[in-house]
């Protein structure tokens, strides 16, 4: 617009200043403006003297016809630019109305007390997606667990490097529970016992504070178990005592404290040569997704921020990689277990497979190698952080729970449950994700996808109890006065139509929504489930993919739905997101944080 | 703009369907346009049929004048967004570029090895500040303390309730020596003994990750002793086991892990109601700055949060402050003491003055108060939180290095030093910040003062010794070569003038800056500096102050010169001034994070 606006200008003044060839020459301009086609057309028969005098100067002055194109440039540019501004404003402006009523919900009504009291243990991923999905109003629901917020798991590597601070990937469970039309209950507790012939879960606060009340019931109608799992040693030695898990958030802040110390000790005055390199020996136990993409992450630290700061140190920075299985991510298709393996070399991540751990000291892990030839033979490897992150173990409280349940005597992996998520041989109780056997891997996607159908199931339940009751309230009235007979027993008939159509739900089948992990160096693996199909992509694409399922997911969760990690990040409150986004933000413009807290 | 550009459009349409009433009317729309002042001006003798034609239908066209004004306000607006986002782009860009310089620093060269070893203990205020002032080329600068990064204390109590994540207030060491010209040595250790009599310091790595070799001595031509103090706690028993301090970042870690643990704990099932007003009741001792704070932090954080999260309690929650002094902030002037008084009376903060601690058990406080009548009284005070932030006591260290030097027999608070910050009885050690006594309160503002002061000292030194060995060479050429005599002697001459020159180095002199202390509710209070006066300000106003002299840090530092808290800002890295700003719009956008790590 700018110079046709200076056209303008030049017009008035000139007006003002009488000369006609000034007064005309301004349409010239006009010429080069983009919009006027084609001025040729103009100079045509039968038309008065005015505008063909008019069009003439016009068509002369149209000679410098080459400057046209930069004016297309700036024009399109322009609109590229309005369009980037106002998308931004957009963007900023929907944060802002999010984070508005991220603070401002409404006010929430307490159920009527006579409703069933269901009971959630819990808030991982199950637990929590139950209650994203569940229709509060319809029961009187407590909520129990030790950890008064949500994690999200799938980045919590990301936290030991501190390229994303942990508290982005932690969601308050009563910021999510005051968001339910109907309040909920929440006791920030440990159950300790459940006790299913009296219908109760005791519960203690174990927490460093504690009041005079520390330990009690609670009486449920229903339950649902979502405690997870505890961290599987197999009862190798030393252990527990010398490495750090990876399954909470204060295991991944040890992680990043314990990561400089083992830099800044390697880095201690006249340090001796061989304990600097065991120092910098990283050591991650654990093939899977966890621990591939931990050993990534370390990389990707040491290679990015280390490097430019301890220089002398970095290049004898190590990670080693030790899995029992013939190979990593096994839950990945061959073409990628490859793309990664030849990944890791690349990033000289060296994996150990077809190794078992048998012994860890302070120090050293010892392990049986089994080599290509089939003869095994022990190596003792030298450490100076290692990570456990192999599989689950059951918590005592499942356990308890087992041996009260005869039917539970031959289940070993958590409480055996039915196609409706019901914990065989008890009555009332559910149970989702890790501490529940239904056939699938312990995975957050099941879960989250368990968390669902019963929040579908109880919602459900809840309506047809209502039906029913009217249903019996309409019979009887049906024998009381035997008036519009027709009538009442068709409003009958209807209900209970309904009610089938309500009924009718189908058992829990897990739709595997596919498997990704980041594996250091911007490149991720990732094995999506498409229409029937699969599709596996490894490389920086997948890398940006993975980061645009999150990051896209700041403003809308449907642009998603195609994502495999939707079923993830639609768990997680837009605030989360945002904050996700603002630390990698952060960690490109400013790299991580090597302040050893 | 855009009318127009549509006036052209319709002109150019017009033009190809050779419509003259079309063609034409379009110029009615330029009338329209500001820019165009007056139509009538044009209306004049002597000018060719053409344009007379042109120009009366363009005066009829004219007619709707009053249109002018919106397209004014247009203009101005489009202007103002013009601005707007261009200053947009421009802070953007100055981030990013600020990021890059932080990430990338140029090539470090290590200074001669013959020079002389600088060693500083500590990365506190004295410390930092010196370092970032020192040219290090002059020197073999090693650097050791416990801590690898520097703590930006006067946000410290933002962080307890997570206004301010405690990341964005840590500056890593390390990220401030790679951005020397010469390279620096920093070992993470804690100084365990001084030897001045044989020049070595013993270091020691006291963390969780010991090396084979974790205990050394570093010798030292010049040393200086900035490890700061310790909490007192005057010998009450019970302290030590009971309260939190606040003075690192694993105190205000700890405090806010407590403070959700008490609402959790007082949240539990059937809680006993005394003891929920016991745990909800947060005692702070200490009336100082941090105290006072920390009070108007934790009101905020149950005001603002806690209060829409679980309305239930929140009423019950209370601060008191206790001060042994018959004030609370004693070093600001009176009326902002009685402002800061009637403040917290608002926000149902008690403040308990003449009040002395003796004794802390797990729940309660058992003070002695002076009553107005000079009577004293014994209370005892039921606390869920209690925090300790009163006065500082000599750290071991210090102590020791005093029992060492008999000059400092007298001294009890510190290392008495003298005007140029010579530990006294001593030589070549200097001590800056909470460990040394030059007269001065222990506050940031003296350490960061004391530490540039050394830093020139240090630069001219260096100077000094290179003039006066040149002027020994010199001289001694002149006894050898009895030629151009005059030339060397008056080069001599020159050297020695600018030797006075530089060793006219004046004594340290603190210039006190001001008080400023936030004290809730979105209130602060300033004692200023102003010419040779002192400027009080209290209230909303200079809480927007406070808070626009950290923002307005985030690009430039000159802008902040006018500022109070210049001294403290221009100590910390773009990159945290803009963590600090994002911290802020995320607290007022999502609130604080109540999960409980």
């Amino acid at each position: 617009m700018a110079s046709s606006s200076r056209a303008l200008t030049r017009f008035g003044a000139a007006a003002t200043r009488l000369s006609v060839a000034e007064a005309v020459r301004p349409y010239a301009n006009f010429a080069t403006q983009p919009i006027l086609r084609s001025p040729a057309a103009i100079s045509n028969a039968a038309r008065p003297a005015v505008f063909r005098q008019f069009a003439r100067t016009y068509a002369n002055a149209s000679a410098p016809a080459p400057k046209k194109k930069p004016g297309k440039i700036r024009t399109t540019f322009k609109w590229l630019w309005r369009a980037s501004y106002l998308s931004f404003i957009v963007g900023v402006g929907a944060i802002i109305y999010d984070g508005y009523l991220d603070r401002n919900p409404d006010d929430q009504f307490t159920p009527d007390p006579t409703k069933k009291t269901l009971v959630i243990l819990g808030t991982g991923w199950g637990s929590v997606s139950l209650l994203k999905k569940l229709d509060t109003a319809n029961y009187n629901v407590v909520v129990i667990s030790p950890r008064n917020y949500f994690l999200f798991t799938p980045l919590l590597p990301s936290c030991t490097t501190g390229n994303i601070e942990h508290r982005s990937i932690m969601e308050p469970v009563r910021q999510i529970l005051r968001h339910k039309k109907a309040a909920v209950k929440f006791y920030e507790a440990e159950a300790t016992k459940i006790d299913y012939e009296r219908k109760v879960v005791k519960i203690s606060d174990n927490s460093d504070i504690k009041g005079t009340i520390n330990e009690t019931e609670v009486p449920y109608d229903m339950l649902v178990v979502g405690v997870g799992a505890e961290n599987a040693t197999f009862g190798i030695p030393g252990v527990r005592e010398h490495s750090c898990f990876l399954k909470e958030i204060r295991d991944a802040q040890a992680i990043r404290t314990k990561i400089m110390d083992c830099v800044e000790t390697a880095a201690f005055k006249d340090q001796d040569s061989s304990e600097i390199d065991r120092l910098l020996h990283m050591v991650v136990v654990g093939g899977g997704p966890t621990g591939v993409e931990f050993a990534g992450e370390l990389r990707d630290f040491f290679d990015e921020d280390i490097k430019k700061l301890i220089p002398e140190i970095s290049p004898r920075f190590k990670v080693t990689l030790i899995e029992a299985l013939p190979t990593v991510l096994p839950m990945f298709s061959k073409q990628l277990i490859d793309y990664t393996e030849s990944t890791f070399k690349e990033e000289h991540i060296e994996i150990k497979t077809k190794t078992m751990v048998k012994k860890v000291t302070d120090k050293t892990v010892e392990a049986v190698v089994t080599n290509p030839d089939g003869s095994k033979s022990t190596i003792t490897i030298p450490y100076g952080l290692l990570v456990w992150a192999t599989g689950n173990a059951v918590r005592p409280l499942i356990k308890d729970l087992m041996s009260q349940i005869p039917a539970q005597k031959d289940s070993r992996r958590g409480l055996a449950v039915n196609e409706y998520l019901v914990v065989q041989g008890a009555r009332d109780i559910w149970a989702v994700g890790d501490c529940a056997v239904a056939g699938y891997a312990p995975t957050a996607q099941v879960a989250a996808q368990e968390g669902n159908f019963l929040a579908r199931l109880f919602n459900n339940m809840a309506k047809t109890e209502a039906l029913e009751t009217r249903i019996n309230e309409l019979s009887s009235n049906l024998n009381l006065k035997p008036g519009n007979v027709t009538e009442i027993t068709g409003e009958i008939e209807g209900l209970e139509k309904q009610l089938r159509h309500i009924k009718d739900i189908k058992p829990f089948n897990y739709s595997h929504q596919g498997s990704l992990a980041y594996i250091g160096s911007e490149k991720a693996v990732a094995d999506i489930a498409w229409l029937n199909g699969n599709v596996a992509s490894g490389g920086k694409l997948t890398y940006l993919f993975w980061r645009s399922a999150y990051l896209s997911m700041c403003f809308s969760s449907k642009s998603t739905r195609l994502f495999i990690t939707y079923d993830y990040i639609n768990k997680l409150l837009a605030r989360n997101r945002v904050l996700v986004a603002l630390d990698w933000v952060k960690a490109k413009l400013y790299g991580r944080d090597v302040s050893r807290e």
